[in-house]
């Protein structure tokens, strides 16, 4: 069992567990986002994000682990790069779930606009209840 | 800055943390395979994920949280289903990279040949290594 069981989670498997794990948390996918724009060294990545140094640099293990971004050692101050495989590799997944999600919504533009919609009445809802207290 | 920040992650980003967390685990991600053919009970997820009902619930849980499963409290023993707005959102998410990995790599389908190749590639070395051993 155990055998049939590691040869089917195989490699990509573990990936995909890295990946999603290193974008489960916000400030790890604005790195990425930021990153998409260029290469940034960690000094360049503390500025805008108004956290400690030793924080950034632990997401940024996180993301390298993952193998999300990669560090350009002959360079000074290693600038950071992101690497798009392994999202990729994670949108190939989700993407088998396309079909299923286009049945239930007609198109995915319909289904997130509910989604923004039903943020925004949340959000009013509560902001209305913290009015109503103070 | 709090405040900003709090606006800038919004709804959607707690919605995100929750998802891809809840995917970054190989037995939730096969339970959402299952769902995908059709809702399920927990004892019929028991049977051939060859997991405990207590860990197979607990995975319920995590993936109930995320908005990825419900159950149906109306029916006997609760069958699960699958909910595909989250994914459709992860989804949305990683598509803002599309271009990006598509300029490194003509195709996505290239891509991911590339790294089955190399699955292969690693996978028999090692097979090599552990015959040699013994």
């Amino acid at each position: 069992m155990v055998i049939l069981q590691t040869t089917y989670l195989g490699r990509s498997s573990e990936r995909l567990d890295a990946t999603f794990a290193a974008l489960a948390d916000p400030t790890r996918r604005a790195i990425l986002a930021r990153l998409a724009k260029g290469e940034a060294t960690v000094n360049d990545l503390v500025r805008p994000f108004n956290i400690s140094q030793p924080a950034i640099s632990k997401h940024l293990k996180v993301l390298e682990r993952a193998g999300l971004i990669t560090k350009d050692i002959d360079k000074q101050r290693r600038p950071r790069r992101i690497e798009a495989a392994p999202m990729a590799e994670a949108t190939e997944w989700l993407e088998k779930y396309r079909e299923f999600w286009e049945v239930n919504y007609k198109r995915l533009d319909d289904l997130l606009s509910i989604m923004k919609i039903e943020d925004k009445t949340k959000r009013r809802k509560e902001n209305g209840k913290q009015r109503s207290k103070s």
